[in-house]
């Protein structure tokens, strides 16, 4: 068999059944970032991320774009979980007659980014390879009390989003903000049941959440807010690449929400018991089921 | 101007001019692992190695040893140091064709050393590839009056090495104990100035301490411990993939450890002052002077 046939989310299932951890280790395989015991008040986060030249960007897109989009989408992660960026490392794979300017470039765009969350460039690896790829892990750390994981909603947590969605990949994928700022607000002032990254599309991402916490839910056409460069309700769903947050509040902690008047946000519909999978309502008012792993997969 | 034109540490010495960091690094670039500020009594470490298809081993390579050495050169680094690795990231770029059995097999060789090791597979990242590619991150950590580095070595300190050198492409590069154990003996009863662990072959590896602590050294020939699979002096300077631990003790600790009979490690010269060169005492009782970048290099 190879690994077309078995797919993403099969392979990584298949790996995680045969690997066993200890306590220090507080979860692992299955959720935006590793968390591992740190100290009396706090988690560390541990996460990476790959860029493939002409799978993960255009090998002819701006170098330095392609830096920032490296440490963005672990950024991106470490906001999943609600916490704070600290530490990094950067192994590039790089063919030899591989520009060096390029390679300035890229840099440029990691260490700008890198400056803006205070994260250190703490060290990595350089190879040679055949075509170009980044690899970039993340030290980050959170208050044990506002770690976000996948798991975690309950039946009847409104669902949110920040932003909007859909198009990413004619421009947005490259220049997002990580939503950094948006998690520490939530986790600071609401008790945030559940939260991922949308990295693969919305129906996949909240597929996620639905598997981990064994619930299911409804969202609604109307509410979904579409990016200026989605210009259809399937883009919107699994065009991938938006890292935006995705997360869900009881019902009470959504109401505390919505009278502070946060900006930014927009509830798109509920989770339901478990079993009831991912439902759509469309704006003439029928219901149709998701299938929730319809998104972007490697494989 | 093209990245195997500049050649892999003057790249590295180029991307570290332009990074700043903020005092939570104790130390970035150019060791063998990133210092990372932690408890009161411990720092922690933080460290990549990535291994190419095709550059750092052989696509017909048995892949549970390819697993294996991917986490083993990290563990080489925690070494280095003389710290306890605790958690990794796997990243896998993988051919769409690649064989899940494959795949199996590395996670297989990955699985058991993390196990004998008690490191935690804490999670990871997988992407489609043109060619099949590892990096694995590693986080340790290490009590700080034990952390081993590159810079600290003195005129007149005692340089040793750990087993034996060369030929290491015959096998033991996929099959090398990182040398964890050993370290941990040594920073726990002696006072160790320097340490790095041998990837790029003795010269170049004790280039890298003689400049990070900016000291010359006298090696002898006829003290250098040769492993079976290498039949020339040159082997045991330059072959590289050794993965053995080069340290440097200043006489009174060197002469404790004499008196200690701790087995496995062999004294092989002395450093000495700063701006000497590194000097190879031959056998037949001449002296020559070795270019200490003369190993292993990617571009």
């Amino acid at each position: 068999m190879q690994v077309k046939d078995l797919g993403e989310f099969p392979l990584i299932d298949r790996i995680k059944k045969r690997i066993r951890t200890t306590p220090a280790l507080v979860k692992g395989i299955g959720d935006d970032c590793a968390v591992l015991k740190f100290t009396k008040d706090k988690y560390q986060l541990f996460t990476c991320d790959m860029l493939v030249s002409g799978v993960d960007f255009n090998p002819d897109e701006d170098p330095q774009l392609i830096g920032r989009k490296a440490l963005a989408v672990s950024l991106s992660d470490i906001a999943a979980c609600s916490g704070l960026p600290r530490h990094c490392l950067v192994s590039l794979g790089i063919p030899p007659k591989y520009p060096v300017a390029k390679i300035d470039a890229i840099y440029r765009g990691i260490i700008k980014l890198a400056g803006e969350y205070k994260v250190n460039i703490a060290g990595g690896d350089l190879s040679r390879a055949p075509s170009f790829f980044i690899d970039l892990s993340l030290i980050g750390e959170v208050e044990k009390d506002r770690l976000t994981l996948r798991t975690g909603a309950k039946p009847r947590d409104v669902i949110f989003v920040t932003g909007s969605l859909g198009g990413s990949l004619k421009g947005k994928h490259l220049k997002f903000t990580p939503r950094i700022k948006e998690a520490r607000l939530l986790s600071r002032n609401f008790k945030v049941n559940s939260m991922i990254d949308i990295s693969d599309g919305l129906s996949q991402d909240l597929g996620h959440i639905l598997k981990a916490s064994s619930v299911g839910a409804t969202i609604y056409e109307g509410l979904i807010p579409q990016s200026p460069d989605c210009r259809s309700l399937k883009g919107a769903l699994s065009d991938g690449e938006d890292f935006e947050l995705l997360f869900t509040l009881s019902l009470a902690e959504a109401n505390r929400l919505f009278s502070r008047r946060i900006s930014g946000v927009t509830p798109i519909g509920f989770t339901t018991p478990a079993g009831s999978g991912l439902k759509l309502v469309r704006k003439n008012g029928r219901t149709e089921t998701l299938k929730t792993f319809s998104g972007y997969t490697h494989f």
